[in-house]
């Protein structure tokens, strides 16, 4: 099965990797950026292209993973196909193809990418939507051959993890960034903390439910130690703002559950 | 050399099992709380009560592990005694051992304790403080004995870990539930965020530096996502605060290394 890139950025280096492991043809790679388009298609040995008006049409699949703004204008600018195009996105609707192509769907794949972290993809989610159930079973057995972990996913569903993937990922990351900045703060670095940080990232998994592991001085509601902490911010008032508003919330989300529970 | 445990918890029962491990004689625990005197105790092998009168007086080190209130109070009650008297706690000063003891220090596992959860003390940074340098060379060789990552740290540097743990920890977990739940919104179970929150914490852990790695709509600053993402989050405002106040501190820092980088 013949694909073709759309993109050549983070996700697009993994998911092109993937795909050429097990056994698909990338036919050929377009950016706009000649810089990766050119890397990217050295390291899998595929044509490349930065003119979308060069971009071939007898593909079966065109993955489209572009910036989310950009999807609906390079559609726009593809050659006439009946080949299925796919975007990787999390946030945007399948119905950014609707009267821009004859067959379509989405394929997002809910992990964070970096071209120097190659990842296997085998235990990747990966979250589909097409417009047709035949598009839909060309793209579930597409992606059913990059990973273990294929889910139906309605285009407000995928809105949806793509936000808690903000939650856990990109706002767990900058929580990381302030901690380490603290950590500093005493002489040591961001690495002391890593034993701390992998057992809570284990325990919450291994919990399933992460409100029942939650410890700390909101959670046993340690007024004395927050206001210390506080008063230790007093400096960076972002960064008291984010304790105060995270230590009110695991107030909050204990107290809920004590008045549930006096109500059994 | 005999040890005594005051208090029988999490920290507790995790360090008991490493100091037995390392050779330790555990002589005694005391807990107010019978039923976790009882239980840590038969685990051990190792006399309990739960009358703080009858704790030993000949023990070399007493390890207070009780919360940071309780303390004070705890160590007026000891037999008078030439062992040295150390509490666990992050946030709580050496001092308060100041006229209530005549040999005291602290020892502090910077790490999330679980009963449930047994855990290695062997790569656990443990920060020692001692009120003597003959004193703060035994805790150093007691700590020696169960981890290999021992640090002298002041009273003041080690508030700070424990405020760096309380964001890299406590305020971590607590967006692993709220992400949780919006995934569940989505119909998902939080396992399905798992691929994605161990590399989101590898990635930062290798890095070193996590602000590097900081992805999302925040750090790319694109405003449509995140307007979409408030929209969503509307009948919840209190996540709409932490999604808006974290989303916000991404930017800053963002603009912040902008234009350090347009200076250089």
């Amino acid at each position: 099965m013949k694909t073709v890139s759309i993109g050549a950025g983070n996700l697009a280096a993994n998911l092109l990797q993937a795909l050429q492991n097990a056994g698909f043809e990338v036919a050929q790679i377009y950016s706009r950026t000649e810089e990766s388009a050119k890397t990217l298609a050295e390291l899998l040995n595929v044509p490349y292209t930065v003119d979308i008006g060069s971009i071939i049409g007898d593909a079966s699949i065109y993955f489209v993973s572009v910036s989310d703004d950009a999807i609906e204008t390079v559609v726009e600018s593809l050659p006439p196909t009946k080949g299925l195009i796919v975007h990787t996105a999390g946030s945007v609707s399948v119905d950014v193809f609707e009267g821009r192509a004859q067959n379509y769907g989405v394929l997002y794949p809910l992990q964070t990418f970096s071209k120097s972290r190659p990842i296997s993809f085998s235990d990747i989610p990966i979250f589909i939507e097409a417009n047709t159930q035949d598009n839909l079973q060309i793209l579930s057995a597409v992606a059913k051959a990059i990973s273990n972990r294929v889910y139906h996913a309605s285009s407000a569903a995928r809105a949806q993890l793509h936000l808690a993937a903000v939650f856990g990922c990109n706002f767990v990351n900058h929580l990381y960034h302030l901690s380490a900045q603290i950590a500093r703060q005493a002489g040591f670095d961001f690495d002391i903390l890593s034993p701390l940080i992998l057992e809570t990232t284990n325990k919450a998994l291994a919990a399933g439910n992460p409100d029942e592991v939650q410890t700390g001085p909101a959670a046993r509601n340690d007024q004395k130690i927050m206001q210390k902490h506080l008063k230790m911010l007093s400096s960076k008032p972002e960064w008291k703002e984010i304790y105060s508003i995270l230590s009110e919330n695991i107030r909050k989300v204990k107290n809920e559950e004590l008045i549930m529970k006096n109500l059994e």
